[in-house]
């Protein structure tokens, strides 16, 4: 293994203190399919009348558990039980990974006293190794009997990610105080072996399952949606968000643009980028977080395909490992999006100095600043790309350095 | 400067050995523009009667050089001279560098004693720095005066190339034999900075322009459109075809798909395909050739589109420098084109052996086979999609190193 064991430069300096969230079970356990001497299970189970959203991966390789998933929230499941694997992402396994696949779920029924359809599965892991059901049921069982806490979960759903990943806010909905706890996982963004991305938010909250899945959606596109380490997709990226209701908010409201839920949904916004940027920051390899705004653009999608086209290029995520004020590979960037600016128009700024205006280098660009800038650990960018257009987007990304290629090019081995 | 300055051990073990083309008149020279003590630009004068073809970058932040070609292609201007240097881009500098090109062009056309309307113009180099309109034009007068080879006229395009690059093909149109002399330079594929792709060929066939235009798009698609090294698209990436028309050969021949036309379309094809694939094979830290073909997708779009998106992927490349069998990151690289595939039906071969089947790994597969193939410089890589059409494609790219992050993460300083 050509792993990197220490632990991201970037990582916060502490895990969030999660409070207990009514109803909500947590047991994790070793089930020693891959690991040994840490869990790498994690069994959440949860109260009844629990409503359950979700977002996938759009690869068409994707995994079976990502299809079971889909079909859930597309069939309006309720959610009494999620069951997480780290290690084996059971994808690429054919008909034997499902059949594996469905005994686990049934095991996971058994335990939580529930119907198959009201169990949510995740798995991560290595990619084209059929699950090992008996292993993983039996895991279930035992599981069900520990009491873990939200720090143990965040990390027995850990893979090659050098810190665990949780986060926690409060809002209020007309008047109630509701609380929501998020997990998450991942650091090769979105890497087919060990570095899936998953993410799960629980909540109190008594919102209808439409109004919860709309509010999410939302969330995805300035979150998850939002963020790169290397451009690649995961077939297991999972994303789903548990409302239990015991809070009793929001049970009567219909549209998640009512204003009683701007708290809830400015919250939840926030708990989804704490939770994708954690995932940035744990990326292979990282020593910089990027932070990349573009705005004049002609709408927001086209900002985001821009931005995102600067964030994906290896030559400005080298340069900016190399802290060298190398301007030159934005605008390529930028240009071969394929979406409208004007070269003779086009704005750059680093660390809040303008280097560039009206297609070439500003005159007040000072070197020695931006490259100061490039020094710290936490990067902005900001373009206008000059077509006088409102859209803009802000996306988030890391560095690309050495590291990133010795974790990758020797990993299974 | 953290340039690495050993040769790609993909490189050919010598430069072909290109005959003299009639009326073609090559001269270099050192304009001490950036680089001392070689020369850095390169001025072809052709005979009086000779059609031009272009293709370009599609970036949307070009160069002023690549808007003036792009106009002289529309326009369907002859080609009198070429006026290539190296060391500066002139891209992203505004009205000054405009008046610093055009400067170029009216001294190239008084040293061809020529239109300013027949010169072509391609610049390489950094970018955001003025043209030295002055330097390069009083160097144009001295190259004038100089008799170069190819091999010279292939070394003074040369940015951060570890080796020149030049092709030559003979073909027979109706009975008579005409030749095709092809330079080009570009390593990082297609970077920003230093690392332009640029690629001219010279025939003396006598085709018409729209003929020739024609037949250089048909061989772009399956050439220069068809390898990658970073997914990066430069600002400055020129393609330009001369036809001199000396030999006579093919002047009543009015469409591309003239059935005299056949050999010379697959002697092009191949010298456009050596050309480009000398450039991958000079990619920036390459240690590995690796040609990746796609079967069985919806049509020959889609082919390509999920080729690239193997051959764009950071896990796939580095998994192959560091010669792993790791074929879940390919299954992940077609998942996430977005074309259709059939992860049940999905083949994958390494070397001409098959590692997966039906959906899981394939029964017969050895790894240890597979391993040796990966150790070698030349990879092959398979993939049926399984959607069942007849779509194919094949693209060439090379493998993801350190010394990828060692050249591009201290490139200017």
């Amino acid at each position: 293994m050509a792993k990197i064991t220490k632990i991201s430069p970037l990582a916060p300096a502490e895990f969030p203190n999660m409070p207990v969230l009514e109803g909500v079970r947590l047991g994790t356990i070793c089930s020693g399919t891959r690991y040994q001497g840490r869990d790498d299970l994690l069994f959440a189970r949860l109260p009844e009348g629990t409503v359950t959203a979700g977002v996938f991966t759009r690869s068409k390789t994707r995994s079976a558990p990502v299809d079971w998933c889909r079909r859930g929230i597309e069939s309006g499941w309720g959610g009494r039980a999620l069951l997480v694997n780290a290690g084996n992402a059971n994808a690429f396994t054919g008909r034997a990974g499902e059949a594996a696949m469905k005994q686990t779920i049934a095991a996971a029924a058994r335990a939580a006293g529930c119907a198959e359809e009201e169990v949510y599965v995740a798995s991560t892991g290595v990619i084209g190794e059929v699950l090992p059901g008996e292993k993983i049921s039996a895991a279930v069982e035992d599981a069900a009997r520990t009491n873990s806490t939200w720090r143990q979960a965040a990390d027995a759903i850990r893979t090659t990610d050098t810190f665990p990943k949780g986060a926690t806010r409060t809002a209020v909905i007309d008047g109630r105080k509701v609380t929501l706890n998020g997990i998450a996982k991942g650091s090769g963004m979105i890497a087919p072996d060990m570095a899936t991305m998953l993410a799960f938010v629980f909540t109190d909250a008594a919102l209808p399952r439409t109004v919860l899945q709309h509010i999410l959606k939302e969330a995805t596109d300035k979150s998850f949606n939002a963020i790169t380490v290397d451009s690649d997709t995961s077939t297991s990226d999972t994303l789903l968000v548990f409302a239990t209701g015991t809070s009793g908010a929001g049970a009567e409201i219909n549209d998640s643009q009512d204003p009683r839920l701007e708290d809830f949904r400015s919250q939840f916004l926030e708990i989804m980028q704490d939770l994708a940027q954690q995932v940035v920051k744990d990326g292979e390899g990282a020593s910089k977080f990027i932070e990349i705004t573009v705005a004049g653009a002609e709408d927001d999608r086209a900002a985001k395909v821009i931005a995102l086209s600067i964030a994906n290029s290896p030559l400005v995520k080298t340069a900016i490992a190399g802290e060298d004020a190398n301007w030159g590979r934005i605008v390529m960037a930028v240009g071969k999006a394929g979406e409208a600016a004007d070269r003779d128009r086009l704005i750059i700024e680093i660390g809040g100095q303008r280097l560039t205006e009206a297609g070439q280098a500003a005159e007040s660009y000072d070197e020695a600043a931006c490259t100061a800038h490039l020094k710290g650990q936490y990067i902005h960018i900001f373009v206008d790309v000059g077509v006088g257009g409102d859209g803009q987007a802000t996306v988030w990304t890391c560095d690309l350095t050495h590291d990133y290629i010795t974790i990758n090019a020797d990993y299974r081995s």
